[in-house]
C-alpha cells in the first residue's frame, strides 16, 4: 500500500480508538508528511474538524506555493467543506481511500482541474462500514443529514 | 442596518482589534445568535479558522435540522472553503456584507439553491480595503493566493 495512504489510515484508527469518526489525513510535500490529522467531532466537540481539516490545520499556516504543490491524502472522499478547503488552497492533488461508503465532491474537484484518484481500499472501506453500521446517527451528524 | 450584519461586523472589527483579519460572522437560528465568531489566523496560528468557520465551530455540534433552518451572516463573500462548509450543513441562507474586495463561491451556492444576499455595506468594504491595502501578504495567505 502507499506508504501516505497508511499514515492517513492510521490517524483515522487513531481516531477509533479514541471513540471518534474513523477518517484520517496527511498532506504531503516534497515527499513528508507536513501535516496529520483525523476527525475530532466527537473527541473535541467539532463541527468542522473533519480529518482533512484537522491535517490542514495542524500543518499549521504555509505560503501558497507549498499547499500548491502538496497531496492531500485521506482516508474517505471529501465532503463539501474539506473540498472546498481544497479549492481554496490549490492543493493540485487529492488520493483518496475509498468512495464507497460516501460520494463526496469529487466532480467538482476535477471540475477545477483537481487531480483526483480513488484507491478503494478494503481496510478504509470496511473501517467505514463497521462505523457506519455501529453509530449511523454520528455519522448522519457529520454530513449534515437528519 | 440589519442587526446580525451588525453583529458579524462587531465580531470582525473585534479581529482587527486583535490584530487580525477583520471578517467576522454570526450563525442566526429562529432569532437569535446561537454561533459567532471571527477570522484567528493571526490569534490561534489557524490555516482554518475564517470567520464563518469560527462562528460555526464556537455554535458547537448541531443537529441537521438546526442548520438547515439557520442564516449564516458573514462580512464579506465566503470562500470556497467556508462554501463548501455552508453546502455540507445545508444553510439555506447566506447574508454577506460585502462581495467588492472578495468575490467567493457565490455562483456555487446559488447553483445548489442556498439565497445568497449581498447588502454591500459601506463599513464591510471600508474596513476590508483597508485591511488589504495595509497587509496585503496577509490577506494574501488568507485566501491562498501567492
Amino acid at each position: 500500500m502507499d506508504k501516505f495512504l497508511h499514515e492517513a489510515i492510521k490517524e483515522a484508527q487513531q481516531g477509533l480508538d479514541e471513540g471518534g469518526i474513523p477518517i484520517g489525513s496527511v498532506l504531503v510535500y516534497e515527499g513528508k508528511v507536513i501535516g496529520r490529522g483525523h476527525n475530532r467531532r466527537v473527541q473535541q466537540g467539532s463541527a468542522i474538524l473533519h480529518g482533512e481539516m484537522d491535517a490542514l490545520e495542524n500543518a499549521g499556516r504555509l505560503p501558497a506555493k507549498i499547499y500548491k504543490n502538496a497531496v492531500l491524502y485521506t482516508t474517505l472522499s471529501p465532503c463539501p467543506m474539506c473540498s472546498g478547503t481544497i479549492l481554496l488552497y490549490g492543493i493540485p492533488k487529492v488520493i483518496i481511500g475509498e468512495n464507497k461508503t460516501f460520494m463526496g465532491e469529487e466532480a467538482l474537484l476535477k471540475s477545477r482541474g483537481v487531480n483526483v484518484e480513488v484507491i478503494n481500499d478494503t481496510t478504509c472501506i470496511e473501517m467505514m462500514e463497521s462505523f457506519i453500521a455501529n453509530k449511523p446517527e454520528l455519522w448522519n451528524e457529520d454530513i449534515g443529514e437528519e
